[in-house]
């Protein structure tokens, strides 16, 4: 999965049937430090996240695996929302 | 999803049969804001898109759920139009 | 799908008994005005191709539909030949 | 596969319930000599793996097989805690 | 496909079950010229290939179809040795 920041949404009327009443929230990716990094995307949303928040998500098919019965054609979709990040590069004496 | 913008367009005599009767549209990636990122790539399309367009396209298997029943031999579909982008970046302390 | 320029080709004898009487083809991708544009592959072949032909290729498992019935451990594949391109960025007025 | 560095762990409440009890690290893209390269990602973890461990990884589909029975939304999963790495560039005489 | 150069090898002990009997091998990405192009990753190998070697690896789920009826959480595989490359960039006049 990839960091990432909730930055807008988009608005669609002529759509795949398969994206109707999905969200679609614009996210770009970010560092573990918070950092911008890479292009930003287009994401469903499995978590209700909402702007500005870090969140984290899935890419290829994957992605789908949140909403099993329904074949919604997406490649990038947040699955979870984050509390917390703890950082300890190299080894700093103790378990991640 | 990524968001790109119809440049263009392909045509094919000799093609997979799994093409037949689908339009080739050539589509620039686009940042949020409209800029050009990244390489062209070509699309299949399930919304009746035209050139100039700012569309929004999916990548990998995902892209093939559009025309279910069919094996479309495509790793890029179009899958909506945009209607409207709105960008609220970092907490602009409201939902997105 | 991605563009790209046929600049080869690649003999091996010691290979996955999927790739048996496949030609494989070395693909460099080109941009729609035909610059090349990052990394040459190598592409299993669907179309009956040759050296300096424009053609288009799907990567990812799209790419074995074109087999369908065998497994092909392929992961890009060219799926048609180019015969013409019309770019017309930027809304010239007028349908793709 | 992937070469990479545990560098830290991520907290979440919020998230897809195939997430749950999964434990979500921090992962740097390394060289084989160690280096750091390309963006760090979240992986979920077969292995039981600690910060500053180095370890491989899939992306893909392929991660969740490491899961199976479950479908878990991971595009990346630790499936190796790296022993020893031999490099031997360029023929040096001998097998791998 | 891509092509590279076999550089290396990696032992693990903790290690997915899947992975158990596999050779992991380190790649190194090439041109078609040969020379290194890109970051090296780990392949399990289905041809016998040894350090030095010129292969080509498929990535995705496709990998996995060369051990069929076994689930290997792999993304990457070896699935040839290179004999002979031709390269005859921009139509020489004949046949690829």
């Amino acid at each position: 999965m990839y960091l990432g920041r909730v930055t807008g949404r988009l608005w669609s009327s002529i759509k795949n049937p398969g994206l109707e009443a999905q969200r679609l929230l614009i996210v770009q990716p970010v560092t573990p430090e918070g950092e911008p990094t890479g292009k930003a995307l287009i994401c469903t949303d499995a978590t209700g996240a909402g702007a500005g928040e870090l969140i984290y998500w899935v890419r290829g098919r994957e992605a789908t695996f949140a909403f099993q019965g329904v074949d919604v054609p997406s490649d990038a979709t947040i699955v979870g929302i984050v509390d917390e990040i703890h950082l300890g590069k190299r080894k700093p004496g103790g378990g991640a």
